[in-house]
């Protein structure tokens, strides 16, 4: 199929997706018979810019990579924001990457909303509407006749979301645990060579894993995102934010790291889900200590680990990239791949 | 779709399948719109038994359980052999799941061609087709309309093939290195506990991990069929047994082993193929001591691992079983979804 695009949001991660679909173009169309066109571009720091030909993306990229505005763009129409983008373009698909209040899921949300309604397919990375209301939206998706994706609002690029729907397919999931977050990953792996805390929180800030106010990472927030996502989305229930016990990493101490290490085991921050006989759902976000045979302590780096309990297979773990701007906007690729399959 | 099936061998794998479809009948249904009715059943030991409008399958296990032949079902035609099945029933599938000759690949060989050539799906965990003739049986399968699913030659039920071709879709896959064999991983987690060689062996061999002739799994023959079969189909290449270098883990001893420990490392039989810039391969199957922050190190038991490496997530790691009655049975039901998916 030829997908028509509108890039709603142009950060890293839609300049990540943007160079994947240049570099790759011809492999797409000839491995998935995937053509597209990028037709709109709106950005609230760096302009907008519509064509509804087709707009060339490497005098784009060169554009916003010089820290250029848009407008330096020869042709088009300017000055569309994102919601005029999504409703009066000639775009039948909507890569949606704003930057995003993670509390209120705005603008993303209303974005989201205003695509499915206007039957355009929309793919994302935003977490936020997600979180809230991925049920509600994979309904308005299916009775628009469009296509919601969101593969990369949990480890990445890392296909875990397509590996419960499709590669697990015919098994019953009925729990998961993993490693979410990817900054708390890399703290705790410099502090198993001997780092304190301190300093492990520090460097994750100077390689840009960790935010100036780490708190979302290290007190598990950003990792009971994901398991909300997880559970709604892979374990088809309804949990709530306020349903998950969580605790951080701030609290263990070089002494405890070593205390394990005494044992044969690793510190890890798991985030966890299991359905109940009684169709309940336990969670948590939580430090653990793992056996070194468990698949998930060998897990280090910034890199994530997700373990889905099956009824069929048992214990099924991916391991793969949680973070990065290539990885990231890879994830988008996954979400219109699937599309395109689809139909 | 409402598949037609017939079962060419009804072994532990065969029988596995009947309990799976027998017991997920209603959401097999519900969730993917699958459907199917067993018209045969032949199997060289137990005897045959066909009716075109299906057999009740509940019947056909009680009578294989309590080792009586099927002639004792009470209708269908009896005594088709296996290639007789094949062409003349009214079934539109085939599951090939018949005891095979590794090194000719027979009968499955013939059973699986003479199926895709009278336009017949075939569904099969025998490696020694795979192995021989993977390129030439899918390109018979495209020409013939019809598909040849072997999920289950690699790590069992643990789909990796599946992985591979949809759930990493827009990666370039360069090369993989796994742990593809169980008895050899549970022989060397045995012997990391302490025990000897010869005593975890022998105790591989009491769980029917290994063979009473074990040389198939500790010379690493049968790593070395998956790595020619990974090439082949993953990596896209017409590789050869006698191209793959091969080491067992028969000299490892209880030394190497605490040596190993003591630098933290861990002994692993490692399968591994790498495209080289040439467009060459460079594969084998040899015992590597891994530091235990690969993912690969924490795969312990008779689990099986497997690492892609591809262009835009870098390694992406995938842990699960590599046999077993039920796991394996499964496999085929992966390949069945996914012909379904397909038409």
């Amino acid at each position: 199929m030829h997908f028509k695009i509108a890039f709603i949001g142009f950060g890293t991660v839609g300049q990540g997706l943007s160079e994947i679909l240049l570099e790759k173009k011809e492999m797409l169309a000839e491995k998935y018979d995937f053509h597209c066109t990028i037709v709109a571009v709106s950005d609230i720091m760096k302009g907008s810019v519509y064509d509804e030909n087709g707009l060339d993306m490497v005098k784009i990229l060169e554009i916003v990579k010089k820290g250029e505005k848009l407008d330096e763009y020869p042709t088009g129409i300017k000055g569309m924001d994102g919601l005029t983008t999504i409703k009066e373009t000639n775009a039948d698909t909507i890569v949606e990457v704003t930057f995003t209040d993670v509390k209120t899921g705005e603008p993303a949300l209303t974005h989201i909303k205003t695509a499915l309604g206007a039957g355009k397919n929309v793919v994302s990375t935003n977490k936020g509407p997600v979180v809230k209301q991925a049920v509600e939206l994979l309904e308005m998706a299916a009775s628009n006749n469009v296509h919601y994706g969101f593969e990369g609002v949990v480890l990445a690029g890392t296909p875990v979301l397509n590996l419960a729907r499709y590669t697990l397919a015919g098994n019953k999931i009925k729990g998961f645990r993993g490693i979410l977050n990817g900054t708390t990953n890399y703290i705790l792996t410099r502090m198993e060579e001997g780092m304190s805390y301190d300093d492990a929180l520090k460097k994750a800030q100077e390689l840009g894993y960790a935010e100036a106010d780490p708190t979302g990472d290290v007190e598990g927030l950003d990792a009971l995102g994901k398991v909300v996502i997880l559970t709604n989305v892979v374990l088809g229930k309804n949990l709530d934010w306020k349903d998950v016990k969580r605790k951080g990493i701030t609290e263990i101490t070089k002494e405890d790291i070593e205390k394990a290490k005494s044992e044969g085991k690793r510190w890890k921050l798991i985030g966890s889900a299991e359905v109940q006989q009684d169709g309940s759902i336990k969670a948590k976000v939580w430090p653990e200590k793992l056996p070194l045979s468990d698949p998930l302590a060998g897990v280090g780096e910034a890199i994530n680990a997700l373990t889905f309990h099956t009824d069929e297979l048992g214990s099924v773990t991916i391991v793969g990239p949680g973070a990065g701007r290539r990885e990231t906007g890879f994830s988008l690729l996954i979400d219109l791949l699937e599309i395109n399959r689809k139909l």
